[in-house]
């Protein structure tokens, strides 16, 4: 299987990224962490996404803040699909961040998720590598009845719970 | 290869789905088109959705304005990688289609491409299912290059157009 | 008397809806809480909405936040009036889930209110039964002379408030 | 059967309150629109919403543009359901419009639909009167499946309409 | 002198009016405090701000939150200029409240301050007395000049200021 | 009877200001329009501003588009009150025009109309002139009872108006 | 003199770009125009800016528009300052633009410029490369003088111009 | 070398400024902190600006929050480049500060940075400085690898941080 390539603009999107990073891992798939700045080192970035796909990656994902460039730029080297967690900064809510990384120009995608979205993250890396494989495909589909049992037992435990407080 | 199914909420978003229409065909992908509905055909919606990964779809991309529910909706039926497009509606300039597209709550992911952003939501697509087929990998990286050969064109032809104008 | 469905998107909707229910039971109306999400119960949410009007309902409240589909999503399985609130979630101040709600599609309409108003949400349900019940509408017309008083209360109050601070 | 008065505050919102009209006389509901101002002939406006219930109104559906204040001013002096459409404006888009409208303090309910929306202003208003009157609910029943078949015409055409452009 | 009315739609926007109110009684001015609301002592209201002329009051001052009508209706029942203060409400970071104060179609316009600026709404009150009343201007003056002395005084003390901390 | 000063930033700012030019105008007030810029010709701002008291202005009108710092600018060099217009420019929908205008900092008010809104301007000006000004004040309660006779008239056409086309 | 670069995302940039041009060139200034893209040629892109310096250029200007990585992007690999201008595109009214140039994280400046602003962005590179230039400097004042003779001639015409149309 | 001028609306926009001051001070830039007022010390501002040049000055910065008028008000009295700094106030997110700063009109540009961006303002001005001026554009390529060897740091040590929390 393909390893997941998780990378973050700054150690500080570290809370962004860590949901993403135990997802992919409950998953079992391989995902690689790293920290590369569309700013302060270009270079490594640029190599490490055009090498990307030669290193055995399926998908990049890249989780940036502010003027979210990490994911676009990644995206200009590499032929993989990259998905883009906008991070939530000290001002303007993350409006920043999430224009920064949807809003690309055509011809260089970035599958963006909400803002401070690693869980969705990882799940959409994960069914980016299910297309074609039938055991992870599997998994999502108890990861999904999973979400479904629990939204089942709160509605069970809900009427209760409005009356008792 | 898996089929690409290209949904849209109505038939007014003809002109946001065109150029993802045109971009699959392009790259040799097979697109089904399909116009459902998550407010006025939402049992159709939801049966096309709970059967596309046994249908031999491999990745949908779902384009809808305003209120845009139709990605999310799409994705709580289904395992596959769902694509939004935000369609540009009359008023707010596409903010509430965007908004409505890409902060899907934690659990069921859409990939989030630009208001409008047919063409990238194509590549998208075409991305994911070259994940593991080196020959549409080879389409993409020269779809690349053409891209570049064209910035070098414009580059080249630059200086002449501002000063002649 | 019609019972009114007070339908949350998940359990940490809780508070916004908290409100909501407290203001129906003092209106003596028979309210029913459930948890179905649009994304993770979509087939439980949908037989709910179809159903609802033939089980004895007569409003239906739903209260979720981010992308938030599950107002129009019941809406799209009913013909009974669908209210929705919009729920502040941890970003973008509550304005994504606004938008989800409130710029529905032409043909399915949910009526929405504020960001996290419950007591305004519920007070609209009363609204809508008491059009043709007399005893309810002079429940409401009590309501409103109760805050008009609260406020002239307050108005007598405010001078010496002001210069005792 | 109840009656639905349509208030617009100016001359000038009539290409908003002319489909919510239409819509209405369809469902054989009878409207009477009136042009109303809560800040032109404030006093006209109150004694309408003051007396609306006694004159055999159940809804009552009120358009306006930028500071919006109609719609809240005549819930502040009726016990019926208010609907509010934000009226798009000259500029801002319809955001002032909207926000002026749903962002109703608590205990002052207006049930609010999409900027410009008044088709799903007058349909929510036949959803309120339909609750308890079942030929009105079947006639709601019948339109909802004139719009599946709308949109099942409309993916049956889709295909063929995107090879031919 | 004629009297300024401190007009509040509810006892929870005292923090945003109290700066207004310390800052008439500062400049000497005779200050009326109010609470009255658009939508829940409409009728009051209305009557206050009709009669506001004759009672002696030169200025109107309104503060109100979220859907904020209560400046727009006093405007509609006088011809004394109204301050409008829009008040920083839970969510929307004030926006609501001041779109909806300071966006009055043509015709009842109301003098908007900034987002929780009472200080400014009573100085601009005192500055609309103080057109032709020269013993206020000259109050006015002194504390334009308060406000510069203040501004030298941190001028002359900040390079100790930033080499210290 | 004192002048009003109406200041614009730029000839751009033309058809922003006429309106409030000729509504001065019709109600006998002596406007004296000007074209004084913050950034381009900033000493003759400051000047007219600071002398605009002793020259006999009661009132200066500023209008502005973009980063619009006129109204903010004179407010800071007298103590007349001063009525900013947030001029629509060419992105942005005049939201920056807006900000820049109404967010002045405490101690220097500027009475914000809506974007655009020439004709309140004026209006709020002839109010301040009309405190203690009963002849003034008489013919705003007579422009008031004009508005208040055109929406009666609209209200009477309205029905067939509705049904005609 | 140091030469300035003029660099855009896409040909499509050409018209905000070409006041900068024109600026650039009336002031005598040597300036070279280029088309560069973040994604599209992003080791081109990369390689200018890391030798802007040594191949004597002084300043960079890049304009891009949607998710405008271009200008952080060179400012990663350049210590010359980098001026953007967030070129407005289809939707959100340049917002997406504007914030993707303005909000840079810490250690890597792009000095930012209105949306479309192309001739303050020359200007702003000219007032650069002016700081040790007295002549450059000296032409600058020349062009303040200009605006301040052209707004005095705008001021001493306006009241004709109102009074005529 | 020109000194850097460092002025701020009001103290209260120190914490935005110190990291400014901090950043200068390591480059051993002389760095000339004010505070200055735009609205409260015109006059000081005004002068200030307008002899910057001649007194040995070669940027000024300039901090202020909510309608910041500071640092377009400067750039109307000189041709030294301005870079303005938006401070983050209480309401608004900044977004007031920004649209402030950088949506100047053409002819009077002012740098803008990031909201509360202190440090990359001290860059921006240490980068214009050292357009010509080989030991500063050392020290710039020395802070810039200073920066890319955390990031190298950072990127080592990440998979283990992950791994243990």
């Amino acid at each position: 299987m393909k390893k997941v390539a998780l990378v973050m603009g700054s150690k500080n999107d570290f809370a962004s990224v860590k949901p993403a990073y135990d997802t992919l891992v409950k998953f079992g798939v391989i995902c690689v962490p790293r920290v590369l700045s569309a700013h302060r080192t270009p270079k490594q970035a640029a190599e490490f996404a055009a090498s990307a796909r030669s290193e055995g990656y399926g998908v990049i994902i890249a989780a940036a803040g502010k003027a979210a460039h990490l994911a676009g730029v990644i995206a200009g080297h590499t032929t993989l699909p990259v998905i883009g967690i906008p991070v939530l900064s000290s001002t303007l809510d993350g409006l920043d961040s999430l224009l920064s990384v949807v809003q690309m120009p055509s011809g260089v995608p970035v599958a963006t998720v909400a803002i401070n979205g690693g869980v969705n993250a990882a799940l959409l890396a994960v069914e980016m590598l299910a297309i074609s494989d039938e055991t992870l495909a599997s998994k999502l589909a108890d990861y999904k009845a999973g979400m479904e049992k629990q939204i089942l037992a709160d509605d069970a435990a809900i009427a209760d719970l409005l009356d008792a407080k």
